[in-house]
């Protein structure tokens, strides 16, 4: 495996570097991007994953979360993923819809022809993507992960699989129960086939169910969310927790929206939040 | 004059709006985005006005450097217009190029056809915009002004030239020098025509040498900009401030690019430094 860097940017003391790997998980060319805190000159650092949403890259959370303010402070690497495999030999959805194929990979392994060689995002990011990090970095095996919408979706589920890799995760407006989502129906009938009780292992509400060993969660969500009652559902999150007393904070932040302007607001406390489990 | 708004964002507590209207400076729609303090629900508050670089709207700014988090803090609103006239009916650049004509109006009042109908962003930015937010938003009468690159070039002018309506101004890598930059020179030669006198009235490192009331300046250059030595010339500002004693506090930081990345880096100290004298 090897990376080939192709932007380096200098910000709050650290460094915002962009990378392109072939990816032997997806097959296909991708890139990522993490952010160096100036403490990783001295010492290896933890590392928050940050998953994000429908038709975003690595860039939008770089490049509007103001994360790397609190990141510098605290010591912290962030690393962005893509949202999907990519290139021209990727299937798309045939009518390129925003919601899924290209830009939507849902963070599942998709079990389903044309999709199941390159939609493996959740391997992609339980294994290949740390792996990488790991070998070539100045980062420890302190891993969190966070995430906004499909990518909070991704975050929750993705640590509530891998409760020994994680040592916390937040999510900003996730798609809380997405078996019960159009977007999740959509993308989990195309991806895992027809048999629903198979959607199970990737929907958070689902999980929180049979979890045995549970990660600390934070959970921030906008009241005036456009898509907050038909897609994302906290509410449904909320009572299974309050079931299982499983260690959630789901807070309703009132009057913010579906943006990064929110999640821009509130990831100093995200950060703060990981920071204690992982430093 | 009536506006008309298109998009409203919560952050920080307070409120992202844009809104679009008619210039009668610009003879054409155009759209600005304003921050507004949690502040400006109980009081008039000061405003910073924002000009952009090259290739920009009122967008880049907002999304990208982190101000509000600070503005919201100090009770300051933030305006940001766009970088030009706009529209189907506004003359561009014959071949689109990225430094001349849409995109591109380096906030002067164009005397050349077929530019001077529309491209008169120095008037807009002093008149028609302050008297448009004083008259419909929670604000009072303290006015300052910062940008980046071309907009760090529009705002040390517009300061300098009207010290009476600016408490203090801002730039990040401003054009500093434009009469001797290939941008300031193919932009002033088709907005101002031949007469290279002219020009002189839209250079910084030009109107410093005849101020009479200075503005306060602070101004921040990254070492590692790869517009620097052929574009920017800060050393030209700064041999002329020190020459005239102008209180200009010009700092290259080390390392840092052209990039947001240096803006959000930095954007904090210099809201810091114009709530000095706006509040």
């Amino acid at each position: 495996m090897s990376l080939e860097n192709i932007s380096s940017n200098k910000l709050f003391g650290g460094w915002h570097k962009q990378y392109t790997h072939d990816s032997q998980t997806l097959n296909c060319n991708m890139r990522f991007a993490i952010y160096l805190p100036p403490q990783s000159q001295y010492k290896p650092v933890p590392v928050l994953y940050w998953l994000s949403g429908l038709t975003c890259t690595d860039e939008n959370f770089m490049q509007k979360s103001g994360a790397q303010r609190i990141a510098s402070e605290l010591g912290i690497a962030i690393v962005a993923p893509d949202t999907s495999p990519r290139g021209d030999r990727v299937p798309d959805d045939p009518e390129s819809a925003y919601d899924f194929g290209l830009g939507a990979g849902f963070y599942v392994n998709a079990t389903q022809q044309p999709w199941r060689q390159n939609y493996r995002m959740y391997d992609y990011v339980i294994t290949e993507l740390p792996d990488l990090i790991e070998h070539y970095f100045p980062v420890n095996d302190k891993r969190s992960i966070a995430g906004h919408s499909m990518g909070g979706h991704g975050a929750l589920v993705v640590a509530l699989r891998n409760p020994d890799r994680y040592s916390s995760v937040s999510a900003f407006s996730p798609i809380s129960n997405p078996i019960n989502s159009p977007w999740g129906q959509k993308a989990f009938a195309n991806y895992l086939g027809a048999d629903r009780a198979l959607w199970k292992a990737y929907d958070a509400s689902e999980l929180i169910k049979i979890c045995g060993n549970p990660v600390p969660a934070l959970v921030d969500q906008g009241s005036d969310d456009s898509f907050l009652s038909e897609q994302l559902k906290p509410e449904v999150l909320r009572q299974v927790a309050a079931e299982k007393r499983y260690p959630l904070n789901l807070r309703i932040q009132e009057g913010y929206d579906h943006s990064y302007y929110f999640v821009a607001t509130f990831i100093e406390e995200h950060l703060m939040f990981h920071a204690d489990y992982m430093l």
